[in-house]
């Protein structure tokens, strides 16, 4: 049982939503270590009361339990894995949790490599952004063996409004590469909704009006389609992270022998936006590709 | 001005739609005058005060506004075109206003050949589908000129919670569309979601818990992902008649000179149900195509 204040959570990222999420920990009284590589970025949790690590490897045997929040799969796998990660230098017993959104084949392989040396791994993917983590208020969707899950429960639920296990390790990622299926899909219907009204010569913001409400509506629809109509594409949500995202699910249903033609559509339309150029805007972007036409 | 007490209204097409639209005029004070191909779908208005025409030709002359509310834009041309037509008979001065969900191209057509005749005639479709008719809180979509409908708008008022002119004739067909598209996403993205968790042995149910309240949230994800998880196809709105708003859409894009790509995956996939039989089906039944992956 991880508990404020006998236990130390050590915190690998503290970028938008990593830095948020440990400010809230040391608010809850745990004892907080942080390693990011730039640390300018952490300097608020230092004057905060956190406590400075030089590397993933330094941070781990200090311990008890570390939240990794990071870019890509790659730099989870050299986060974890290798003579300087979590993995070779976390004590037997440490519990180890990714909130990267990363790749469940991935997951389970940190967790079989963890279990080898007495580690505890969970994948705990998060979704609500940057307005969630610093609000706490994001969903936590949990991979991991269930008494592990239990023991970190009450870390998690420092972060999120709602933490559920979802099943064996891997389970985390899964789920939130649902949600983002779920999302791609919304985010193409809106701008093809918007695009069509745009077309048809109608005031889309008036059409909002009437569809946004009843059964066509969605966050996205609520949430993003006004900046879409705004060209307003400061990114919440970067494009390039949700094109690695949609990879990853895509490279993941065909594991899983399935096919998911929307979202090879959505991720064909996110691809052509990195292309052009537009990688470093939100997902809302995706109305570029139907504003004009 | 059309105002109960003194108005006649008459209702084509009294199915689970127009029906309940009709007994809301009904109570609201209107005469209301109804014609609907099977007299027995009538029985219940009849019985609630409501007069009987024997054709749409003979309904006309008797009101100062007529609702439509058919099937397929072939009906719709058949109740307003030709000898038995409503153009044909309606006074002039008469609001001619289509409910249907038909062709924006046929409503303006339907626009002139009124307009030659001084009748004025109104495209209206709504959504909000059966619970919304029997409740009264439609959202209604006009289309045409903005005198025709200040004189309506308290009538449509009678059947809709949200009221909006949206244009010129043919206006409120093409925001139904847009509507539709957007609608035809959150289906495709509902499925693609919950077959991916499918596929990944996650529990669906409780993956909905995690993604259902977020940002992947939507109308579908939380009304009719339950029915697809309990294999429950029964009807609120049929396969094969979203298949045909569908096919309009995408017919009205071409003329636009637009691509839908997002539509255009959703139809094929919706007309495959209907080759597969299941056109008899509501629209959750797109789970069929991905609950056995």
């Amino acid at each position: 049982m991880i508990a404020p204040g006998s236990a130390t959570i050590g915190f690998v990222g503290t970028g938008v939503m990593g830095g948020p999420m440990a400010g809230h920990a040391l608010a809850a009284g745990y004892r907080v270590v942080v390693y990011t590589r730039t640390r300018e970025r952490a300097a608020a949790l230092l004057e905060a009361g956190a406590e400075w690590a030089a590397s993933p490897a330094a941070l781990a045997p200090l311990c008890d339990a570390v939240v990794t929040m990071v870019g890509y799969p790659t730099d989870v796998e050299e986060v974890y894995f290798g003579d300087g990660g979590l993995i070779a230098n976390a004590r037997p017993g440490t519990y180890l949790i990714d909130c990267t959104t990363s790749s469940p084949a991935l997951a389970a392989r940190i967790a079989r490599a963890a279990d080898e040396r007495g580690i505890h791994a969970l994948d705990a993917p998060v979704t609500g952004g940057d307005v969630g983590a610093r609000e706490a208020r994001l969903s936590i969707m949990v991979g991991g063996l269930a008494d592990d899950f239990a023991a970190v429960e009450g870390l998690l639920q420092v972060f999120g409004a709602t933490v559920v296990h979802q099943g064996p390790a891997g389970s985390g990622q899964h789920t939130k590469m649902a949600n983002q299926l779920a999302i791609a899909a919304s985010m193409v219907g809106a701008a093809e909704a918007l695009g069509y009204a745009h077309a048809a010569g109608l005031d889309p913001e008036r059409v909002l009006e009437s569809i946004g409400a009843g059964s066509a509506g969605s966050w996205t629809l609520t949430n993003l389609a006004p900046h879409m109509l705004a060209d307003n594409f400061a990114p919440g949500f970067y494009v390039r992270h949700f094109v690695k995202d949609l990879r990853i699910a895509l490279d993941s249903a065909a594991e899983l022998g399935i096919e998911l033609p929307g979202a090879e559509l959505a991720s064909r339309l996110y691809e052509s936006l990195v292309a052009a150029g537009y990688g470093g805007d939100g997902t809302q972007a995706i109305w570029r590709l139907y504003r004009d036409r």
